[in-house]
């Protein structure tokens, strides 16, 4: 059983301070953010399967791995710190050794992570001096200001929290998190906070977060990019006194809430696509494995020729059976049904039932249902994609400029 | 030694006649094409691999396999005649019957092919009335007229010739063919039909045909999307009395005028990519094995991020170092050279060589090659693609209509 609370976000979870401030790495947006917890919290990561890993990454990964807990998140944007080489890294540790100090914890308390333009040099003076301005705003109240201070080409703040009430009292989980080019399954996509004020031991935090991950921000494409900096990452702090272990009551709720913000940010991510004016869920059912329905939905998702239809909402059903089709999946094609939303597009054996008029109206909507019935075995997948228009061009087309 | 001729086309080659009309599939544009030789030609074909295969493209597949021999090649445009069912194939045989009954021949003579909207019926009766207009049009100037007949939204007409200088006389290698969206690595991707007056054993002509695709129209990408009906078909009369037989002189010859005509073919195809303006050679060099150059190749050649920075003329190298490292490719990005042609940009250690004013011109040239160097082996692998612009959204969000 869980809720979620209305302008939640990374600080609804009891003992979770955070802050987002301008520090001058962007022209005039809030550019650093940052997440702190007194008490010491576990922590899980997720990273990009991208072979160029970002710095700032690299050393989070480290630091994940090797604490038993940590107390901070530090984010820049603007930047990605990625592709800088050696100087990248001492940027890097800089940032993290510099807030570390300024907290009073050692330098391995600390998670840090940049995103923004490859290739360039970070100010990391600037995110230095600004770290004397963001420490003393920490509150509980400041989520929104940190989720502010991560988005790049993100028009709108992306932040969630659930409560979830069990025997032994509440628990809440909060996050923050920002796309919005740059997005496609396995991980590497964006960057989302997580905070839980659950205590969970690191283990099984870790393999909640993976479990979670796989099933929210691992199945949305904007554009098939997998990039080079992005991760998402899971602090439990305990401090609401109630303990999850495997197998309890309160362990599959927690499992179940987690699960649900993750897709609830993975579908903002997606709907905040670049250029994007369209949600698509799409349902891939009865596939003979798992694996050949999660080929056939990332393939759908990743379709520039789907996803263009779906900008001028244009019922071209034939786009979505040849990208399921060279998906490299195993199906017949003739067994195949696609809807969309309740209304039946195609039958098996090649059968149209499209009513253009009524396809076109659900195509127009803002958010509607793409499903795809192998009718060929009983494994499912469910991915999230959006349309592909003439701003996602002009977007990237001129981004560093 | 070869040379191209002017204004060459299929029908360039002894023996070969076509002819290109309007049969009533298009609103007004030519939508059937016909290539036809008296002398019975060895016949070799490519196919998509999508697993969603058009019926013409299976019907075609089998006479190639079937057949010693074949005479002719009947293509329309503006309907693929995919996912068409049952109904759908009993058109396209109908089509290869008419075509055989009216020239004469046997039904397995005679290849066809479609190309158009998707899981919409044939209107093949426009087909049969066609044929008895368009076979008495047949004549060795006809090339020209069958390449238009081809087009969908192909904006170009793409027909070349080369002549080889052999010891015992000429041979000539003629060629058509068509993209220009659902281009992607892998055949699928379009459709190209060739023809030599050369004398070459099924096989052989086979094994020169599949070579020859695999350096071209399999490296080439305007959107990544693999079709369900295209195929390169390529037939051999021997009317120039030359035969070409394995590791002699005129088959090395051949070899290379045949992949270099299909190379143009395809470096055709990918500059009238849909919304295209410019043509962009990928060259990888350096990799620990040919498979990894692919993968990083055909990783950059379908980068959304990568080819919408192309557009706006952005030297944006993180994007392609960011593709590289998305592909699965082993290599070390730190030790990795990336240059525009001759201008170099990156080098080794990520010591950046950007002079953005250079390189942002060699960006907005026509044409130009992007070069990684992986430092990191010995392999290569040569790829092509087009720039994404708005008017690729603008032609594919609105397609059927």
């Amino acid at each position: 059983m869980y809720q979620y609370i209305e302008n939640g976000s990374v600080t609804s979870t009891i003992g979770f301070k955070a802050a987002g401030i301008f520090c001058g790495i962007k022209r005039k947006k809030k550019d650093l953010a940052l997440i702190y917890s007194d008490k010491p919290c576990a922590a899980a990561g997720t990273y990009t399967l991208n072979k160029v890993k970002a710095a700032p990454l690299l050393i989070t990964k480290d630091a994940v791995e090797k604490s038993d807990f940590v107390n901070a998140v530090l984010v820049n944007s603007g930047n990605a710190n990625a592709c800088t080489g050696d100087e990248g890294f001492i940027d890097a540790y800089t940032m993290q050794k510099q807030c570390a100090e300024k907290l009073g914890i050692s330098s391995n308390k600390v998670l840090i992570a940049s995103t923004g333009v490859i290739g360039q040099k970070l100010p990391v003076e600037k995110i230095i001096t600004g770290l004397d301005e963001i420490i003393p705003q920490l509150s509980c109240t400041g989520g929104y200001d940190a989720a502010e201070a991560i988005m790049t080409t993100d028009t709108k703040i992306k932040s969630y929290a659930v409560k979830i009430n069990s025997a032994g009292g509440s628990i809440t989980i909060g996050g923050i998190c920002k796309g919005s080019g740059m997005i496609m399954p396995n991980m590497a996509t964006m960057l989302a906070f997580i905070s839980t004020d659950a205590e969970i031991e690191k283990t099984l935090l870790q393999e909640l977060l993976s479990g979670a991950v796989k099933i929210s921000f691992n199945k949305i494409s904007v554009d098939g990019e997998t990039s080079t900096n992005d991760m998402a990452l899971l602090l439990a702090n305990g401090a609401s006194n109630i303990k999850i272990e495997k197998g309890t009551e309160e362990y599959f709720s927690f499992k179940e809430a987690l699960e649900d913000i993750c897709r609830e940010m993975a579908k903002a991510i997606v709907s905040d696509g670049e250029g994007a004016t369209k949600l698509v869920t799409i349902n891939v059912k009865n596939a003979p494995t798992q694996a050949d329905a999660d080929l056939i939905g990332k393939s759908i998702a990743n379709s520039s020729l789907v996803k263009t239809a779906i900008y001028g909402a244009d019922a071209n059903w034939g786009r979505i059976l040849s990208a399921a089709g060279q998906s490299g999946a195993d199906f017949d094609p003739a067994k195949v049904l696609i809807s969309f939303d309740d209304l039946p597009i195609l039958m098996p054996d090649y059968k149209l039932a499209l009513d253009e008029e009524k396809a076109s109206a659900i195509l127009s909507k803002d958010s509607f249902v793409i499903n795809i019935d192998l009718n060929y075995g009983s494994e499912g997948s469910t991915w999230w994609t959006c349309d592909l228009t003439e701003e996602y061009v002009k977007i990237n087309a001129d981004y560093r400029t």
